[in-house]
């Protein structure tokens, strides 16, 4: 049955924050490099998760209409004017070291599977990001983590963050593929499971790491997905 | 002058057919294949032509409203069926067939310097294709053809095709990048003419047997171009 499901699909589309880069490491250790640049004293660890944490709620203004649709750049600086108001380090950084921290997200370093695991799947199928960050965001990552993507496909594309279907309609358009020809790879269960109500496939990457060690993600097992994978290069094992 | 320009400058957009990738022989070659396989009398660079001769009317009947937004798989299908049709080949190829042969324009040969050059221009640029061809289009053909783009942006993109503004501003705002930031890499006057008056940076490619050895297309020069080059790899001597 697997079997079957690998050789009718012909595109992979991955979920990149958390699937393919680890954001919380990447953004605590260069806020660690800044704070200690300008003797800030700061838990990044915390950091990083506020920041975080403001992802959803800046994507569902958008959703919601109360904002007009808005780059990830622009949601993620938001989040950070607010966050280094709260921290009381408004003040510390110039309006460059702002943009510069802001396009941490730019520079994620990705898991160490990923860029093997990836390079292995190109063989045979497609591979496209479907991420919510914005294209020019996913191209700097890519250069930048030497992530071998075929395509650079965004939530800009669609004017909707996932997990609007708009977004996984558009990748299926844009690939001119049928949904059971195209598999949705994501270390989220919600966003597996708004692909497979599109009636693509699906694959599903433990990353229990994403949070922090300290954290307890739900890594059970929807019993819909097709693949289930410790990692990248796992994932290519099973497929190749 | 050029040097400032070359490290002001982040990402080149480039037109593929003709630029990079080498369509009448590829088209010429498979025909020929298909020809002696099928055992059909075709001048192939004639049909070749015709084909391409298609291209211009067809996407015109886009731009003036005529049609709806339609891909350039679709154009390219109408005006080969036509094309079969006035060979007499109509009834000489199944609908498997006609798909496969249609899809030759996802399956192009580049020029001999196109992959080299690209990769080293990528050591430094941000590469995007910015082509009328849809976005599967390219995707398979640079898989095929191993051309090392960093994010395919395409016409589909837009909703337009070149030479519509609309088409470089798009790649503009995706890439997240000031006109000057950004040069038209072409083939063709008009294309780059079309991207300059947007604000863009341009660089010419002469590519004398685009149209095989006994055309005799305009190789002036327009002087408001940044660069002119023999080929792709003269481009990255002069860039880099």
């Amino acid at each position: 049955m697997t079997e079957s499901i690998a050789s009718e699909v012909r595109a992979l589309t991955f979920d990149v924050f958390g699937t393919v880069v680890d954001w919380r490491s990447s953004v605590i250790r260069e806020g660690q490099q800044l704070g200690d640049a300008k003797g800030l004293n700061i838990d990044w660890a915390r950091f990083a998760d506020e920041w975080r944490g403001g992802y959803a709620p800046a994507m569902d203004r958008v959703r919601q209409g109360e904002l007009p649709w808005t780059r990830l750049d622009e949601l993620h600086r938001m989040t950070l004017d607010r966050l280094l108001d709260d921290h009381g380090l408004a003040d510390c950084l110039d309006e460059t070291e702002k943009d510069h921290l802001n396009r941490v997200w730019h520079r994620l370093t990705p898991w160490p599977d990923s860029a093997e695991g990836l390079s292995k799947l190109k063989q045979r199928y497609v591979l496209a990001t479907l991420s919510n960050g914005n294209v020019s965001l996913l191209v700097n990552m890519a250069r930048h983590a030497g992530l071998p993507w075929d395509c650079v496909l965004s939530s800009e594309l669609a004017g909707h963050y996932k997990r609007d279907p708009e977004v996984y309609q558009m990748a299926m358009r844009l690939l001119d593929l049928k949904p059971s020809q195209v598999m949705m790879v994501a270390a989220h269960q919600d966003d597996l499971q708004a692909a497979y109500r599109q009636g693509m496939r699906t694959a599903f990457i433990k990353r229990p790491l994403e949070h922090g060690p300290d954290a307890t993600p739900d890594l059970s097992i929807d019993p819909r997905f097709d693949f289930v994978a410790e990692d990248i290069t796992d994932l290519a094992r099973q497929l190749l």
